[in-house]
């Protein structure tokens, strides 16, 4: 996209909101969120002047910097400075960023900031012709009182960059015993017939946008629930999506290289899907 | 350290250098160092104008650079820069630390700058005093292929605010079978009448300064040598220590609460390994 981003800067503890040029530097060398990744971060959809699934996603938020210890961010704070970002963004769709660090070593203040900007074109591609993805042993473990969502994803772009040299767009990951966790950057969700389910199993991240896609889907009559489920699982399975909240449903389409089946209600997922974005 | 860091960018793809005013932001909204933990980091002593072991730590940041597929950085441009900010720190000792990031989503230009600034107090203490360490089992391998040296540090850093909160100071890794891996930021290193070990186990970052201590030792007739050992050998050691560029060798006083023998020769111990930083 060559429209820029619209960056809003959140004072921490609190404070006052103020709009950050883009096409200016805004950490420091010494921000721990880049020199020991001591940051968290949320993405989500905005269109139309509103981001979507927000109160999902302030909870995780919240969640993620009581993990870390950091202080704990003010929704009405970063739900102001996204609606002054998305007043100057307007209604076209992108994707908005929340992220805070744990600020500059020299300051110890905190560095927030919303980010809005276009939706890249490989992920509008992905949308539309769903993925290849290959199934991966993940060897770190997320704590599992709360998997917080860090910026620590050098481990994750070292995956996708294998992915890719396989032919591969995506990453699967599973656990040491076998067992389905998770999209490199997405949950996985499967349909059966009119049943929906995403894995069970220690040290996945609570989805957002699969939450989102089960609560809508139940009041339309589907079956949701987790469920422990292996390779094997995910072949035999009607289709299988990776779900998160600015790629909206990604239909995997190849596993492992084996072809996976496509659904006559294709489409009918995928509405369903999107309606719950 | 009251005097201000002095900081020089490194244009990538073997361009200029360039001194950049600390006070001022370095990093985009949408460097990817940030966004997703995607760089690397060394971090070397400085003193009398010199940086110390800087081959291990060229040959280490190629290495890490090389398993993130970053372009392998330019071992004279970061000479050069380090060279340029150490004529205007002067003679004092400090620290300096080198980071390349994959740059800014949106232009794919890499991220690298040299930093010098000084030792913080609290490793002025732990140097004087000791840490009490507490051992933690690590949910996460490094590839072993080769352990980059990334900047993915929140795991860590949680890992050491949890052992301020059981009142230590550091951390030591185990692996799943209680095999000592290393300190949080550092190399294990103990010792037993004339002999040195250090940890083998798959996972553990290569440590520049434990190379240089076996080197140093080794032509000082100790006996050095990788072994496998878990936290009874540590409890049987002469003496414990954690070694790395800018805090040196640190002494472990206590291990899980338990207090550590200080032998009889720990001046002698402590100024071999100073000795080879």
């Amino acid at each position: 996209m060559s429209i820029a981003p619209v960056i809003y800067v959140i004072e921490p503890f609190g404070g006052s909101i103020r709009r950050h040029n883009a096409n200016l530097p805004l950490l420091f060398a010494d921000d721990l969120g880049v020199t020991r990744g001591d940051g968290i971060f949320e993405a989500m959809r905005v269109e139309g002047g509103q981001a979507h699934n927000m109160e999902r996603h302030l909870e995780r938020f919240r969640r993620s910097a009581e993990a870390l210890d950091l202080p704990l961010p003010t929704p009405e704070k970063w739900q102001e400075a996204t609606k002054a970002a998305l007043e100057e963004w307007g209604e076209a769709e992108g994707k908005c960023t929340w992220t805070l660090t744990r600020g500059r070593a020299s300051t110890s203040i905190p560095t927030g900031w919303v980010a809005v900007e276009g939706i890249d074109a490989e992920t509008l591609r992905e949308r539309e012709k769903g993925v290849k993805a290959i199934t991966m042993e993940r060897t770190w473990q997320l704590p599992t009182e709360f998997p917080a969502k860090t910026v620590n994803y050098a481990a994750t772009m070292a995956a996708l960059r294998y992915a890719t040299k396989q032919g591969a767009q995506d990453v699967i990951y599973l656990n040491g015993a076998g067992l389905v966790l998770e999209g490199s950057r997405s949950s996985v969700v499967t349909t059966k017939g009119r049943k929906l389910r995403t894995p069970a199993a220690p040290g996945i991240l609570p989805g957002t946008t699969q939450a989102a896609i089960f609560a809508r889907a139940e009041a339309d009559g589907w079956r949701c629930k987790r469920k422990e489920m292996n390779v094997d699982y995910l072949l035999g399975a009607d289709s299988v999506w990776l779900v998160s909240s600015t790629r909206g449903p990604v239909r995997v389409t190849h596993l492992n290289g084996q072809k996976l089946p496509k659904p006559a209600n294709v489409e009918e997922i995928r509405e369903l899907m999107r309606s719950a974005l």
